[in-house]
């Protein structure tokens, strides 16, 4: 696969993810234990009577997968996939055990930096989806990617 | 410790964390291979050419080590933490092994909700420090906190 220099990428460019990872119910209770300690990410019961309504995974673990997702997909920024900082991040739907989850990115805007003429800035919007095409998570993110060297 | 319904919340109230993390160079790497695995986060050699300069956390493991330390702190809404989504996520400095991260939170905004008189928004500044009390993240998120039921 080859890798995207700044000049390569475009408003518009879409790029797909090519696997879909299962997030199981051990690895969401395994993340919350480590990371984020709430009743209704770590225990059945506990959740049923919370705002999730049942075990749900921590939107931190949601977006570790994305981020998994993104590293295996098409998208191939020449020097990795390196983020500077995110405009929005927002779980619009819970990530519940045995969700399979993809994702899809698109490409906002493309700025070479001007005090740094070797790379630039790339806006990318990230959509994450369940099996049924609902979305649970969209983050809109800037990465830094170098220029091609003439 | 209190519970903070949103009557309890008002503009300008900082909680601090009660607790440091340190950032281990065998969790850096664990984190990396399983949501991450770019080579400046696996490896020292690679990571000594990389942008990075030497092996360095990635940043969705500084969010989550973030959570973590929030989830520990002062702040306990009722009803948990439970974030909508975030207006701004920013890594101004990478985490690097052995770090010792701590965490600020400010109130921004609290807004009752108009269609769920039974909740409201709490839009939050999460200031994340290493042992120099430089800056390694800066979030503002927006939770789902309940009111008190009169």
């Amino acid at each position: 696969m080859s890798l995207h220099y700044l000049d390569d990428l475009a408003p518009g460019q879409r790029f797909l993810g090519s696997t879909r990872l299962r997030v199981e119910t051990d690895r969401i209770k395994a993340f919350a234990a480590e990371f984020d300690p709430q009743p209704f990410h770590l225990d059945e019961l506990a959740a049923s009577a919370s705002i999730f309504r049942s075990l749900a995974a921590s939107g931190w673990h949601t977006a570790a997968v994305t981020m998994r997702l993104l590293v295996d997909s098409d998208f191939q920024p020449a020097g990795g996939i390196v983020g500077a900082g995110f405009d929005e991040l927002r779980w619009p739907r819970p990530v519940y055990p045995g969700d399979e989850l993809r994702v899809e990115s698109e490409v906002l805007e493309v700025r070479p930096s001007k005090s740094r003429p070797e790379q630039g800035l790339v806006k990318v919007r990230t959509t994450t989806l369940n099996q049924r095409d609902e979305v649970v998570q969209v983050s809109v993110g800037n990465l830094v990617v170098p220029r091609r060297r003439e």
